[in-house]
């Protein structure tokens, strides 16, 4: 059974941010941990043919984390890292976050993901990036990052209707 | 002796980041490590009657830290943290910084730090801070910080003159 739920971005042009928000039919806490406890999130996060193995996740204010995405073989197509600014449950992540296969290093974004409880048991997740520069921002929304959302969260989506994550 | 090097600070209208520039007499390994050592830190950082405590400082890729402005007498008068993403010698350290002050937690900043060598031994620093809003920017520009920046410099030149901590 595959959910309704889709993703609605939004990047206004010539600012350095963008909005990503997503409805998941799952109570807040299940949502939060599914973000929060790495050995969940590994299950999801990416795109639908690929992987993620992580290298470290110290999900906790002051943490820090690095991982990468594999194709089905097991071999790193990209890798990615940041530092954990605040943990709280349920209802907010701050972090850094920075691709690693950029020309050159230090185009890092801070992001700050929102988990809000709606009527029936269901979250919205509002994921808030800002970038360092307005073409920084433009390069990552031109590099096709929306498919491979979309299909981690329909991942997530199949996870949270098990429901034994919450 | 005082110094003629003035600060600079760019925050355009509507933009959610602002840069503070400030040249140095000093060779850029000596300035980069009055930033990322916290002995050498705590000595200059805040204003001119404020003293520095720090509680941690992991100066390093993926560490933390939290420290506070105290009075002559020891008073805290303000706290701060963050999480560190990048410290690269003697060129960048990136991290986020909040001050627990305000009415609500989150409203966090992303700075980056530049450290470029100039003619003659010196030094120039840019460091840009990305906020999560335009308003957020707006209000830590009208909450004077730059009186407590130029003071906390100007102890950063003193110390600098001194050699002792290159």
């Amino acid at each position: 059974m595959s959910t309704q739920n889709q993703t609605k971005i939004i990047a206004e042009s010539n600012k350095q941010e963008i909005y990503i928000i997503r409805e998941f039919d799952a109570p807040r806490e299940a949502v939060f941990n599914a973000y929060a406890d790495p050995e969940i999130l590994v299950q999801w996060l990416g795109p639908e043919d690929r992987i993620m193995k992580i290298e470290k996740y110290e999900s906790r204010s002051g943490g820090a984390y690095r991982y990468f995405i594999c194709n089905r073989q097991g071999k790193t197509i990209a890798a990615f890292n940041g530092a954990i600014h605040e943990v709280t449950a349920p209802e907010r992540i701050i972090q850094t976050f920075e691709f690693e296969g950029l020309p050159e290093r230090g185009h890092v974004t801070l992001d700050t993901v929102i988990f809000e409880e709606l009527p029936d048991n269901r979250t919205k997740v509002t994921a808030h990036s800002v970038f360092r520069s307005v073409a920084d921002r433009n390069a990552m929304m031109q590099s096709g990052v929306e498919k491979g959302l979309n299909e981690g969260y329909r991942k997530l989506d199949a996870l949270l209707q098990l429901k034994v994550i919450s």
